[in-house]
């Protein structure tokens, strides 16, 4: 591969990551500081790295409450931090939520509310709504997940099953004014699905909940009724987008167009197989290499989004070195084609690299160091691949997630 | 479905079988008649239909045979049609192969003969060569495909096996002039390997070949050198791409256009598994969708080539349903919406229909017939939920095959 086209992969996922990246994406958002107090609470897998982000910033005092997921803590020195788990939360994600709920219930109307929200954040900031307990919860969020429900219907529902989803820290925190710096990992950044929206009206009603549970045989505990669009609550609310897929797609594209390629930004919303993802990739890097494509050449093809590995039993290979081993059989023969695809939170799957890069030369290498490529795929031993040849990239974890980045050069 | 958008895309799909059909692509090809004999061969599943528009425009006498898929002839007045077998050849096959090399080797210098070339034409047109018995043939094409063997392997040693195959046609047809016209089913269309290119220069090697068979441990019968890249013989040759899925896509293209539709073209070479190919139309078109791609709205992302479905075991819906039903299942949710898929061969899998047509209210349609869309695209049931619809997309057999053609509409 040529180093330049090398460089030039990696320069662009840097800024992929760069765009996401709290210590760089908080600080333009922050807002003026408030007459009274600054309460900074927040949930998600970028929650510590974000109220860093915030402290090293604000010019006057503040104090709050973060959750995270174990092992994406840091420390902090006027916000506490706290872990918890995640996906299935446990006692200390309802701990963090209630005394969140406790902190900004004392606000008023001089004070404001910082509130940094990312994705993961649904499980980390948990709290049955009145009435309903941990247990009972988690009851229905399991026959949820066993029914086939939408993943429109079971937000639906858990929403109102919550004291604190679905707009509801929003209400908590009248009468002081909130606003909430968000970093979405959700395709389509739909502020109300972004950890269930906390600080978001909520377009689902208490009626549709409850015919989902009725529909679905599911028996319901009481639900809550939510705060709705128009709510005058939210005129003291501001949710602001300060991360996401497409802004660290956008980012990368920046940097390919000033090294002289043409982007072709395919969205962050690509879903699939991996393998076949890159097939995919791979019919339309041959199509624009024939000079008759959308984009000029050279271009780079650029898409985000979360690809799915299927039937990895016992196999190493995250989805992203998935993709790319698919893409270098499919792309075999065509010259100069170079491709990237990296998990921005840093890990791709179970190993500690965040993705991999391919060129023209990446079977031959393979099978010269006794390995069959195709059998690997097949075997999901991508990672075992990439980690033979040296072509693993590395960025250790990033404390944020806007999803996967792919990146193909063609031309 | 808006009747508008619904005749757009059913108009589309008209242009694009319309580019690659013989009545309408042979015509604007013809050369003109030769001081000598005009002698017609030719081999594929759109042969006969080829041979047809040239016999209705061809101004003079003219003699010749050509060889198609059982069940694709078509009454021609002077020039023969002989079906037969297809992807396995058989004797009819063999018989005709023999005949057309008979035919031209009769050929001078003031002759000229027209090559009728479109897919499966390497199958039909089946001569082993000098000193190789068809069994033997046989036994190695066998070999290779249980071995694994690329496809581009499986071409060269082919090629090396054949009397006809890979150049040797327009050999044998010297010293008269040659004119190919050629439909072409292979994405990327590369003139070599379309019906394994039987007046094209033959890119590989003997040596290659036999590397290949001693690599695979196959037992390699005598094989024979082909006509290469610079041999003389090629001066009086002319091959011409008169169709093909590109200019299938980008006839659909301008119909697009002339609608207001800004046209994307992913290109006539998108593979991978048909269900997954259609999350990556949905991802791509819920991009678009957000005023944020890289075409404007409205537009039609356009793509061919062709998927596959693995695992439909006694299930009913050709590649094209199942891309669209799991299409459908993605975009659930965005309004306006709709999309056609389809084989310009008229064929999708083993129904009647060539393909289908989803819109905006396709999922609702079939859970109030009593359908669930999910189960019956898990259990390949696609063409069921279509049928039952009576959304299917019914052309007949076209006589032509460029793939696929994948239309989705959006905004």
């Amino acid at each position: 591969m040529s180093p330049a086209r090398h460089a030039l992969l990696r320069d662009m996922f840097a800024a992929a990551i760069a765009a996401a990246d709290p210590a760089l994406c908080v600080p333009p958002y922050l807002p003026d500081p408030p007459k009274g107090r600054t309460i900074v609470v927040g949930a998600g897998k970028a929650a510590a790295s974000m109220a860093r982000a915030l402290e090293a910033h604000w010019p006057g005092p503040l104090e709050g409450l973060v959750v995270t997921r174990y092992g994406h803590g840091v420390p902090c020195q006027r916000i506490a931090v706290v872990e918890a788990a995640h996906p299935v939360p446990d006692a200390a994600g309802l701990a963090a939520a209630q005394a969140i709920l406790a902190l900004v219930q004392g606000a008023g109307r001089e004070d404001l509310v910082i509130c940094l929200i990312s994705g993961g954040g649904s499980a980390l900031l948990t709290l049955p709504a009145q009435g309903v307990s941990f247990a009972q919860k988690q009851a229905v969020n399991q026959a949820l997940l066993a029914s086939g429900a939408g993943i429109g219907e079971m937000n639906c529902v858990r929403r109102h099953l919550s004291a604190i989803k679905g707009g509801q820290l929003a209400a908590a925190c009248a009468p002081a004014k909130v606003v909430s710096l968000i970093i979405s990992d959700v395709p389509g950044d739909d502020l109300s699905v972004i950890a269930s929206g906390p600080t978001v009206p909520d377009p689902t009603t208490i009626a549709e909940a409850a015919a989902i549970l009725a529909r679905l045989n599911i028996a319901a505990p009481p639900l809550v009724e939510t705060p709705k669009p128009g709510d005058p609550l939210f005129a003291h609310v501001q949710n602001i987008l300060i991360g996401s897929g497409n802004a660290s797609l956008e980012a990368a594209a920046a940097v390919a167009r000033k090294a002289g390629f043409h982007p072709l930004v395919l969205g962050d919303q690509i879903e699939g197989e991996a393998r076949e993802v890159g097939l995919v990739h791979a019919g339309l890097a041959r199509h624009i290499a024939r000079g008759q494509g959308p984009v000029a050449l050279p271009c780079a093809i650029i898409s985000g989004g979360e690809t799915r590995v299927t039937g990895a039993h016992g196999g190493r290979g995250g989805r992203n070195s998935e993709f790319l081993l698919a893409l270098a059989v499919a792309l075999e023969g065509l010259p100069d084609s170079v491709a990237l695809a990296g998990d921005t939170d840093g890990i791709d799957g179970t190993q500690t690299n965040a993705g991999a890069v391919i060129g023209p030369d990446t079977l031959a290498r393979a099978r010269a160091a006794g390995l069959d490529p195709r059998a690997m795929l097949d075997a999901h031993l991508s990672y075992d691949v990439f980690a033979a040849l040296n072509d693993l990239v590395v960025t250790g974890p990033t404390l944020t997630n806007v999803n996967d980045v792919r990146i193909v050069l063609v031309g």
